[in-house]
């Protein structure tokens, strides 16, 4: 096992109800911006529930916070902070809009352009506090200390973590989720699958604990997604999948071990200029990453074949191949193509997004730092 | 799965050489208390490496927290920050150290008999912040916010919890338990077993990820118990066993479950009356407990027949007696006996017990409050 640091302070309200106990979350005094996207929440009653469990504080919406939230939007969200005296931001909504909100919060007292948070990784030293409801088990933001921003007039897609943007709480009521289209579900499954993917399938380090940790949340997202799928009303299935999706990425799998994210990277660019959803990138590039790369993943490939996929005839690589096709058969089960030519994505994408990672400083990608621009470019050529 | 709410921040810095990364963790003006037990840290190298960490630091010490840390001793200690004016906390040691550092913070300040926190369940105010070098992977106290404390004058072994005392960080190096007694490391694989089993072994509520995190526990702790015992220089067999400790009694496993802890709630007696280690109590009393109460945990223990000992032959009783059978014997494998005849414990401790617990006001144990004196009773002639 390797040397960590796990810390993780969100606190998580789990369940039917939640959301009304959130005004013991916040400071009496808050004066609160509520925050959320195109405005699903109003006519799914989230935002009833939620107006009602602020009776009686300060507060202010900003809604309108897109899908791969923008960099110009969330800077109109932080000038209302300032200009409004706000000190406590409340964000409701997926993925999307709590990533969007630890931006407003880390940007509304920086000293400089916000946008070096993202393209220079430029240290934050305040941000204001904040807590989410989640209504979409996908990202794991909204307990975790990550967030992706997209500039809107490059189409840029960066990240920036900070310790200041945990969410002080977040509540997690799958009720709230029943009336999600079935395609945020499952994308949610698939983006959820791949974070697990990402911290798991990379090399042995003798830390089973993670590991098992790890197919743990594989096999129940396997078991469970069809399910809530299949009957958006089961309340437990739907709260196994939120569940696992908080899980692949609050810190705690990726703990000691080595990790991945080259297929984050390489999906970013493929939502940066072709605009396809984020998990649809993961379902296309996951597969054809772990076909390329199979040489260096091959242990926790055959771990993954045999524990995951109960795989044990065959020689290695026959294995290997069956867990990879297992897996993308899995994404394509619960609604997620994967190849580039189910989303009209040709091949002559491949020298646009080289061109887009070597302006911007390309370093090689992967747990071992061996994804170089040739490797991704055979990645995406297996992807079409 | 059950409505849950979930928060845990100490922040853990696990692995090698992490003790010297502690003073980036205590405010700068700290005027430091550093609690200890036996001295066993002065020949380990463990003192040496702490007090190296915490140069330039004010630092007071108190030494000789016993195990199953005496009331007496932490109010000397509770004097002690008073009066100096000590305003952090460093618990060096196993759960007891820690253990015990929690009732000082929380006896500090406290208005009142301080005993009141443990028989009155009496809530805290305020707590002395602390820290924890821990030395002794068994009890998870490290990373959780509950206290088992024990009135020397009567025998007497209670806990507390308080979200005031999880430790604001800990340190699991354990390089630093290499020079541990066996029986300490049978020991702490007991107890984090036994943690793991009573937040497990109860009855379904359709939470997937949740038992197969607790399986991925057991699973892990019966690999790596026998090869850290077998040498206990092995690092990674120790980190493992380590993390599963801490991992045992984080408060995650048990999130949306029902627990039962009837286990620990006998046992603690065995401990008070008869000073048996806690974890001796506990691997006498489990197998006993899952014995008379199969029915009602008949579905659970079948489910941790097949996944934990992959039992999937012959009838379901057969299949739960084995399982049972398994259990004790792995508790034996690692060093520690199973039956109260092994300690010199006759059966008329039953009589003792039962009058103790009629006397402190007795509430049926158990994940359905239907552990009565009489199934107590049942379950200690069990363990003859």
């Amino acid at each position: 096992m390797e040397n960590f640091v796990f810390y993780n302070p969100v606190k998580i309200l789990f369940g039917k109800g939640q959301i009304a106990h959130i005004s013991g979350e916040i400071p009496a005094d808050a004066k609160i911006l509520m925050t959320y996207g195109g405005g699903s929440i109003k006519t799914n009653g989230v935002y009833d529930q939620v107006k009602s469990a602020l009776a009686g504080f300060d507060v202010t919406e900003f809604g309108g916070i897109e899908p791969n939230p923008h960099l110009e939007t969330l800077l109109k969200a932080a000038e209302v902070v300032r200009s409004q005296g706000i000190n406590f931001l409340l964000a409701v909504g997926g993925g999307s809009v709590v990533d969007g909100t630890k931006f407003i919060a880390a940007a509304v007292n920086f000293a400089g352009d916000p946008w070096d948070i993202l393209a220079k990784q430029a240290s934050i030293k305040t941000a204001i506090p904040f807590g989410a409801v989640l209504t979409l088990p996908a990202t794991g933001s909204e307990m975790n200390p990550t967030s992706v921003i997209t500039k809107g007039a490059t189409q840029e897609k960066l990240y920036f973590a900070s310790p200041l943007v945990f969410p002080r709480f977040s509540v997690l009521d799958p009720e709230s989720t029943f009336s999600l289209p079935p395609r945020q579900i499952s994308n949610g499954i698939v983006d959820a699958y791949t974070h697990v993917m990402e911290q798991y399938l990379t090399y042995p380090v003798n830390a089973p604990l993670q590991d098992r940790m790890a197919e743990s949340i594989l096999q129940t997202l396997i078991e469970e997604g069809p399910k809530t799928l299949a009957n958006p009303q089961d309340y437990d299935a739907r709260a196994n999948v939120m569940w696992c999706a908080t899980m692949a990425l609050n810190g705690l799998i990726g703990a000691g071990v080595p990790q991945d994210w080259a297929t984050h990277m390489i999906g970013h660019e493929l939502t940066a200029v072709h605009g396809l959803d984020h998990a649809q990138t993961l379902a296309v590039v996951l597969p054809s990453t772990l076909s390329i790369r199979r040489d260096r993943k091959w242990q926790k490939l055959l771990q993954y074949a045999q524990r995951v996929w109960n795989l044990v005839d065959g020689s290695e690589e026959e294995r290997i191949t069956e867990a990879i096709a297992k897996t993308r058969n899995f994404f394509e089960s619960v609604g997620v193509q994967t190849r580039l030519s189910d989303y009209g994505v040709g091949l002559d994408t491949i020298p646009v997004i080289i061109e887009r990672f070597e302006k911007r400083g390309f370093v090689p990608l992967g747990e071992q730092q061996d994804v170089s621009l040739e490797v991704v470019e055979k990645i995406l050529t297996l992807c079409a």
